[in-house]
């Protein structure tokens, strides 16, 4: 087990196995020491777990916990793409919030994936991001996190 | 003739002109061996060809053919940048999609430009990617699509 | 003073001080010789300065200062983080507009930060750029920009 899935042992969490993707694209993708890592919802057990408008059909702690299952979706697909979680380190996220005019929350809510990777990463979790608000997301989810991760040179 | 073009014309398509951008940027801008391809509409001939709400204005296919526009404009830009479309491989695509609050088939609609992709690049077409809806998007498009590729290492 | 800093003199413009982080991540990451820039609001003196919807609450015009100001963010958060700002150049901008159905000048709005970047830096400011219309974004910012810069190498 990595040092990483032992921090988030802790919190009574664990990596999920890889999601396929929605369609004709890859998950993972490597170029040179960066890994882009595909667009990821809060999907449980192949199930979408938090669908809608984030401060109308859900408030911003669930929308948080949304984000959190986002990262944890992302730790899953590069667990099946690097050889282990502990050589790489977070370069930065992109934060999608399915929200209308009002709502000005979007950092709070991806807060949720930002703290999740901060903790499991420590130092090598600290990584840039840009938070925006989406008039839909695939599947009605409320939220959506993609990220870049670099691999540690030897 | 690149390998990628003769793919194309199987399908009767080929690689248009790359377009101006709309503003004071460039189309395609090279770091390292990564090329940004900046964020491409669905214009043919100098001419916005799928405008409005998907969803609303235009169904998921005629939506996915405006997807498969954006990536032929996005060869054209990479075409007119790089020695030769097949020294390089894509990356990532981001997607966005013009809809509102209860539309879910984003994957769907940039699936047009994923699939595109792999068609003409076979394994070295296979990208990471994001796809989100916009509230909107310039001139009206329905869809846009920014895209990385690497250029081969010899 | 840097020749960026001496560019921007010219207009009367100063790189303000970095901003602290909204959340748990890090304004400016680097990866290789890439350094990602998370977005940045259109804030001034720690308040945000432009809030609302372009094209109804705020007018093109309007909106392209808030983008000019976000522009000028991302120099402090790189000002900040790298040994001079002469020695860096810009990669890509992503560009996000609160806007609703019906708004096309992204475009406009988007280049008062492109304009801004490629004044300051001249020919190492050329950029590739995507511009997107989002429904909502953090603290009600009217405009959110988001840079990739590259570092010189020697």
């Amino acid at each position: 087990m990595t040092d990483v899935e032992r921090k988030l042992q802790e919190r009574g969490l664990s990596v999920p196995v890889a999601a396929k993707s929605l369609a004709d694209y890859v998950p993972v993708n490597r170029a040179g020491n960066l890994i882009f890592v595909s667009g990821q919802l809060p999907v449980r057990d192949g199930k979408l777990a938090f669908e809608g408008i984030v401060g109308k059909d859900l408030d911003v702690e669930t929308a948080k916990q949304a984000a959190v299952l986002c990262a944890l979706n992302i730790l899953g697909q590069l667990k099946a793409a690097v050889p282990s979680l502990d050589r790489v380190r977070c370069v930065r996220l992109g934060g999608f919030v399915q929200s209308q005019a009002g709502f000005k929350d979007h950092a709070a809510v991806v807060n949720g994936a930002s703290e999740l990777i901060v903790f499991a990463f420590g130092e090598k979790g600290r990584h840039a991001r840009a938070a925006v608000g989406c008039s839909a997301l695939p599947l009605g989810a409320a939220v959506e996190v993609e990220a870049i991760f670099e691999v540690e040179s030897d």
